[in-house]
């Protein structure tokens, strides 16, 4: 096990009509707030009323933004931040998923900062302050809810790029399982792809020794595993809704990876995908883990095999522990398959004409070396990527 | 599964050599502080003059109080609030295991408040405010080094009464296995106890659809159940040892609880038991633990059953899911015998004298209903208190 730091501040506030909690929240730190969402579907729902009445009740002055896009944009961003100014907002709430979560951090961090908000992103400063952040979530995937991290894109020239900063935690988020009963099937699907890729980017380590971390990987791992069929088959099922809900946050706290470190090749390949494609980050990790599984197994046959075996059931050859393996990655390629996610880049449409172009922006983004478990170079990102055509 | 929130501030840091950087991590909250300990242990070991060099090169200011018991005395927390009111210190250090945490806990509650401290603990005031805390753990047992609890013990009468409140948290604790190394096998085995109990009170719950924290009370109990044998037979064992020491921290931080209401029946009677008999809690809740599932699994046979089969892998015959039951707590029994531990009253030389007396005082302490999946009344607790003989 590693010497580590574990520490994480966000509030949960988790159950039924917790969203009615948000104005009183919000009156601890603030007098004025940065509402920021996507788009039509938190009014459809009737969220929208219901958190502008409890920010109303409680005398808190909202301001708007709306119009976040999946992969946020520096260019709203820049919005928010502008707005933040010149009416002396100190606090940003987020109401939605990863994207306005994630929108919402950068606005807290560059609201304080001279330069440009950017400079965080691109590495080339480090923020030193920022505006509390809260979030209200509608989508469990992402994990920003109560992780210090935030991805942006920068529309000129397409950079998707993140930042991770302790200044990032949201300082409370509310947590309803009942506002994802209107997810779209598809839509949950590629959530718990996500929610899953973040615990095998964790649990699929090189650091030795680190039992209590995998078996709590497993627990969360095997909860989704076995909570997703029950909502895809019923929507409205509240028990399921809330293991996922839950099991996304602590998916992505930073719990599961104390004392151990983690891959993120398979995150980092899955980025040049969505870059050029219009894939969901979802849609895009099932294609990619399973491959990369299959590509890097071999150097540690026993940790792929344990993977099979405890969640996956797979116990029955002690002697073959590489067919364990094998049957582990399988099963995890049904199952991605049995809830309506694509596994291959043919599912989604995709041929082979950007696959080199793939692999170099990959592997030629900065200095930073692409995976743990295996060092990937561009020829492995290219083979990982032909094995999922 | 319950609405719930979760706020656990506490930063950990864990791993070797962490205590060194207790002063620059002080020295961010104040220049001076009390520094609160039992008794020889720190200094025969080193770690004291670690603690001293490490405050005193970041140049923190060092006042010390001595002499805490296990169950913390009064007395001692009133004399550490006057030290800290005469000497204007902020910041109270507590170095050791759950009892010197408890009590630094007591005393940071006590130096703001006008009225005498057990109004806080016999709940008649609730604290408005409290000094921080911060703790370098040397006995993984009593999770207080991230609990917002504090249990004190008054010798005017020698009642034990807990406070928790969030004012509690440490606001930082550091976790080095090596500082464990030390121990003697019955205490290393008191504290494996201690946190089965603390994930036990929590697993055994009448909430339903609670799934998440089921698999995760049962990844921290088999992970301290296949490591605590490994450090008894090689005390130096620093994996080992680390597994023991996360998992007593995330088995009390309240994650293992979010959704559910736990029992706590087991710890009141043991209460009783060790504020009449000299012997420690963990071994005190060894001996009452399993009578109290013996007494109460006909509740909730499942439950039993699946403690069985997933922490105990007995899954070999489901048509009887009691004769399941009853072997998991055959199995927890001969576990606890096994690392040195008494699982009978009589194993600690304590005959039926007193039952009738610690019965009545468990029972009769306030309005509090004993336990949770059972609700117990006098008789219950002193027929388990026949079945632990």
């Amino acid at each position: 096990m590693d010497n580590f730091i574990f520490n994480n501040p966000t509030k949960i506030i988790f159950g039924k009509d917790t969203e009615s909690l948000v104005g009183q929240e919000i009156k601890k730190y603030a007098n004025k707030v940065l509402l920021h969402y996507g788009g039509g579907s938190i009014k459809k729902s009737g969220l929208y009323d219901r958190v502008m009445k409890s920010l109303k009740d409680a005398g808190v002055e909202v301001f708007e933004l709306a119009g976040v896009q999946p992969n946020p944009r520096l260019h709203l961003v820049n919005e928010g931040i502008d707005i933040c100014r010149k009416n002396n907002i100190n606090f940003i709430l987020a109401v939605g998923g990863g994207s306005s979560i994630d929108s919402a951090k950068a606005i807290a961090a560059g609201v304080p900062y001279e330069g440009n908000v950017w400079d965080f992103y691109d590495g080339t400063s480090e923020p030193k302050e920022a505006l509390p952040v809260a979030t209200i979530l509608t989508i469990p995937a992402a994990g920003s809810e109560a992780s210090h991290s935030s991805v942006i894109t920068n529309e000129d020239g397409w950079y998707k790029r993140g930042l991770s900063n302790e200044l990032l935690y949201p300082v409370f988020s509310i947590l309803n399982p009942e506002l994802t009963y209107t997810l779209p099937d598809y839509q949950t699907a590629c959530g718990a792809a996500d929610i899953l890729a973040h615990i095998m980017e964790r649990y699929f380590t090189s650091t030795q020794n680190v039992e209590l971390t995998d078996r709590l990987c497993e627990a969360v791992y095997k909860t989704v595993v076995r909570n997703v069929p029950l909502v895809l088959k019923n929507p409205d099922d509240y028990n399921a809704r809330a293991e996922i809900m839950w099991a996304g946050t602590v998916a992505h706290n930073n719990l599961l990876n104390t004392g151990r470190l983690g891959d993120w090749g398979s995150h980092d390949i899955e980025h040049e995908l969505s870059g050029i494609y219009d894939i969901a980050h979802g849609a895009g990790l099932a294609i990619v883990f399973p491959a990369w599984m299959k590509y890097v197994y071999k150097r540690d046959i026993k940790r792929f095999a344990q993977y099979a075996q405890r969640i996956w059931n797979i116990d029955d050859n002690l002697f073959d522990l590489e067919d364990v393996a094998l049957r582990g990655i399988a099963a995890l390629e049904n199952f991605l398959s049995s809830i309506g996610l694509p596994t291959r880049l043919s599912h989604a449409n995709i041929d082979d004409a950007h696959l080199e172009e793939m692999a170099d922006k990959c592997t030629a983004s900065g200095t930073q070396t692409v995976g743990a478990v295996m060092k990937l170079n561009k020829n492995d990102v290219l083979n990982i990527l032909k094995l999922a055509l």
